[in-house]
């Protein structure tokens, strides 16, 4: 049967890789934008670079990369084309992508068709009674992967992150090392629009 | 490397299986409102069967079961607990889980970790330089079972549904027979709150 509500929730979240390599997809539903990227996590470091990839010839968009430094409390924004390189105070606290060992269980079950999928748990920081989630999590079971990431406030859904072709290990750290360009950096954040 | 871009996109969506059941999982974009449910799906008499299932413990919520015939062109709601059960005029037009032969090949890509991943890929109703997309398919390579359905309006998000526990086959063609309390039913569709 495909119900499993006789399945006994794990206690304990899994323990996500520090450190992997992939791509996302960001949606930010004020926006209705979809953000694609080439995405390397340094957990062990706590630092992000971020890539954003191309994939509609719009006229005139801007596509970036992005560096968080979280133990620096930097973000580098680079313009692809031109290099132009923003150097921006980095506000916001590091949130890995894992699962809290505070989570709450939500569910598990399989993504695909038979004989061909993978097994993942959702968990997110609701308070059973007390708090509604701001954050649901679905990562593999298998080794711990992200999956989704999905952020909400008020009850509405904000953003929502999916995440694919994953490989573990970071294979040239130098992605995190800012270009030469932003030696000279403009302290604002740039925009997308011409 | 885990970009993917010298792939050469398949001239041809895969053929979505036409008999499943499964899990699955609508968001609501402008309600916020998740809704869980068992699913029996038979594109093959243009038939879903829909058990909405009890997650968290609302008080007054109602549960739905929903029966839709497309042929018949009829929709039957049971509130779970008291069998009341209304038929509706189904005026929508039947929408198979599958990928159209005209739909635009979007993205291919791994979900999960290293040694534990399904293939899938993306196709969408966009037309190039002439019609954003109003829906998006992820389904998997392999035998090509949906992951996930997106539609959109005038750029935003309005239902989002992943699928997940799928099963090939109907176990129990029965599934989709109103019960008795359908012999008397209400014109009306009932509303979720008491």
């Amino acid at each position: 049967s495909h119900q499993r509500n006789a399945f006994a929730p794990p206690s304990e979240p899994c323990l996500a890789p520090l450190q992997w390599e992939g791509r996302s997809v960001e949606y930010d539903h004020s926006t209705g934008r979809n953000t694609r990227a080439l995405l390397s996590y340094d957990g062990q470091n706590q630092r992000i670079r971020l890539l954003q990839q191309n994939k509609r010839h719009a006229p005139c968009q801007k596509y970036f990369e992005f560096i968080y430094l979280f133990k620096s409390e930097v973000l580098f924004q680079i313009e692809q084309k031109t290099k132009q390189c923003s150097k921006i105070a980095l506000t916001q606290a590091w949130d890995p992508f894992d699962i809290p060992m505070n989570s709450t269980y939500e569910d598990q079950y399989f993504i695909g068709g038979p004989g061909d999928m993978i097994e993942v748990q959702e968990w997110s920081d609701r308070k059973p009674a007390r708090k509604n989630e701001a954050w649901v999590g679905v990562y593999t079971v298998k080794d711990c992967y992200p999956v989704q990431e999905t952020y909400t406030k008020n009850s509405s859904v904000t953003t929502s992150t999916r995440f694919f072709d994953l490989q573990l290990g970071i294979s040239d750290p130098e992605v995190f090392t800012p270009p030469s360009s932003c030696q000279s950096a403009l302290p604002e954040r740039m925009d997308y629009d011409c």
